[in-house]
C-alpha cells in the first residue's frame, strides 16, 4: 500500500464502525479531504508566486507566511487519507482540473487583486468546508477544522486593502467587482466537482448514522456562506 | 523604532555587555543575521518556484516543504536583529544584490539542477555560517544554529539524484559540473560581500572578549568547507 510511505510506521487503518463502515461514505470523505488538500497545495503555489509582487519586504513575508501555513496543513490531511486506505497522492488527481481552472480564471492582475483573492478565496473555502465538517465523523471533522486555521496571518490584508482604497476610490470599485468574480468562479468550479463526484455529493444527502441535508438546508447553507462573504468584503471596505 | 512592530510587545534590547558592548561587533552581527535572513527568504522564493517543475506531486511537496522550512527560520533571525536595535527589514537591503546575483547566475536549467542546487547550496551556506557561529556571543550563536536546521527534508534529494544518474550517466557529468559552478558562484558572491561590509569582515579578525581568526585559521576553515562540499557531492554520486 502506497499510503504507508508517508507515515513513520505502517498506517493504522481507521476502524470500520459507524459511518466509516459505509464504503460510499469513506469514498466521499477521501474525496473531500483530497479536494481540500489539492486546494491548499495550489494556494501555496499561488501565494508564493504572488509574494514576488509585494511592494515591500514586510508585505512579501506576510504573504509568503500565508503560503507556508497552507502547506503546513497538507501532512495532516494526507495522513487521514492514508488512514482511510487511499493513496494520499493519487487521491488528489480528480480535483486538479477544477482547482487549476479556478486559478486560471482568477489570475490576479496586480498586488491588490492578489491580496483580495488570498483573503476572500481562503475565507470562502474555509466557510464551505466548515459547513460540510458538521456532517463528518468526529476524527475527520477534527482534521478538516484543523486544516482551516489561518493563524491570523490574513489580518494584514485587511489593513493593506483598507489603506489602499482610502487613497484611491476607483481601486475600491475594481476590487469589489473582483470579489464578485472570485465568488462566481468558486461556485462554478464547486458545481463542476459536484457534478463529477457522485459520492461526494451523496455525502450531503446523509446515510447510516448521519443526518441528511435536504434542499432547504442546502439553501440555508449557501445563504450563510454568501452572508459571510459579504461580511468579509465589508471588512475590506468593499461592496459585495 | 520599527523593530518593535514585529514582536508581540516592545523589543527587549540585548544587554550591552561582553562582545555586545562593542558597536563594531553589534554591527557585524546584524550584518551576519541579515545576510542569513535574506538568503533564507530568497531560498524560499527559488524553492517555491522550483517546486512547480517537479515531475510528481510527491516531489513537488518535498521541495515546497524545504521552501517552508527556510521561511520558518526568518522570524527567529529577525527577532534577534530587532533585539540588537536594528530594523529587521531595512538591515537586509545591503545583501540583496549579492544573493540575487547568486541566483541569477545559477538559474537551474531543469528539475535535476534545481534539486542539486537546493541540496548543495543550502549545505554550503549552512557549513559557512556554522563556522562563523563559533565566533559569536552565545545567544546569537543559538539563533544562527537554529536557523540552519533543515529537518531532514533534503534527504529525498539524495535518493532522487542517485536514481536519476544511475539511469543516465551523462546527467551525472552535467550535474558534477553544475556542483562546481554553484561552489564557484557562492565564493564569488561571498567575496563581494566581504569586500563591501567591513564590520562583517572584521568580525573574523576578533576583538574584545573574542578570539581572532588568523589567515591560517581562515585557510583551514575554507579547507573544511571544501571538504564537506566534496562529501555532499559524493553522497549524491557526483564527482566534485
Amino acid at each position: 500500500m502506497t499510503a504507508s510511505r508517508d507515515a513513520d510506521g505502517p498506517v493504522e487503518p481507521a476502524p470500520e464502525t459507524g459511518a466509516l463502515a459505509d464504503p460510499a461514505y469513506r469514498e466521499a470523505v477521501v474525496d473531500l479531504l483530497a479536494a481540500i488538500t489539492y486546494g491548499e497545495i495550489s494556494a501555496f503555489d499561488r501565494l508564493a508566486e504572488d509574494s514576488l509582487l509585494a511592494p515591500t519586504l514586510e508585505d512579501k513575508l506576510a504573504v509568503a507566511r500565508m503560503a507556508a501555513v497552507e502547506l503546513g496543513h497538507v501532512d495532516l490531511l494526507q495522513a487521514r487519507i492514508a488512514e482511510l486506505g487511499a493513496d494520499p497522492h493519487a487521491a488528489l488527481a480528480p480535483f486538479r482540473a477544477a482547482v487549476d481552472r479556478f486559478h486560471e480564471h482568477t489570475a490576479p492582475a496586480d498586488w491588490w487583486e492578489s491580496l483580495v483573492k488570498a483573503y476572500v478565496g481562503d475565507g470562502l473555502a474555509a466557510d464551505f468546508y466548515r459547513e460540510i465538517a458538521a456532517y463528518l465523523d468526529p476524527r475527520t471533522r477534527d482534521v478538516v477544522i484543523a486544516s482551516l486555521a489561518d493563524t491570523g496571518h490574513s489580518d494584514f490584508v485587511v489593513d493593506r486593502v483598507q489603506a489602499a482604497i482610502a487613497e484611491d476610490h476607483r481601486l475600491g470599485g475594481r476590487l469589489a467587482l473582483w470579489g464578485r468574480r472570485l465568488m462566481g468562479e468558486a461556485l462554478t468550479q464547486a458545481q463542476r466537482v459536484a457534478a463529477e463526484r457522485d459520492a461526494l455529493t451523496a455525502l450531503l444527502a446523509g446515510g447510516v448514522d448521519r443526518p441528511a441535508l435536504d434542499l432547504a438546508a442546502i439553501g440555508r447553507m449557501f445563504a450563510r456562506i454568501t452572508e459571510l462573504h459579504a461580511e468579509r468584503m465589508a471588512k475590506l471596505g468593499l461592496d459585495s
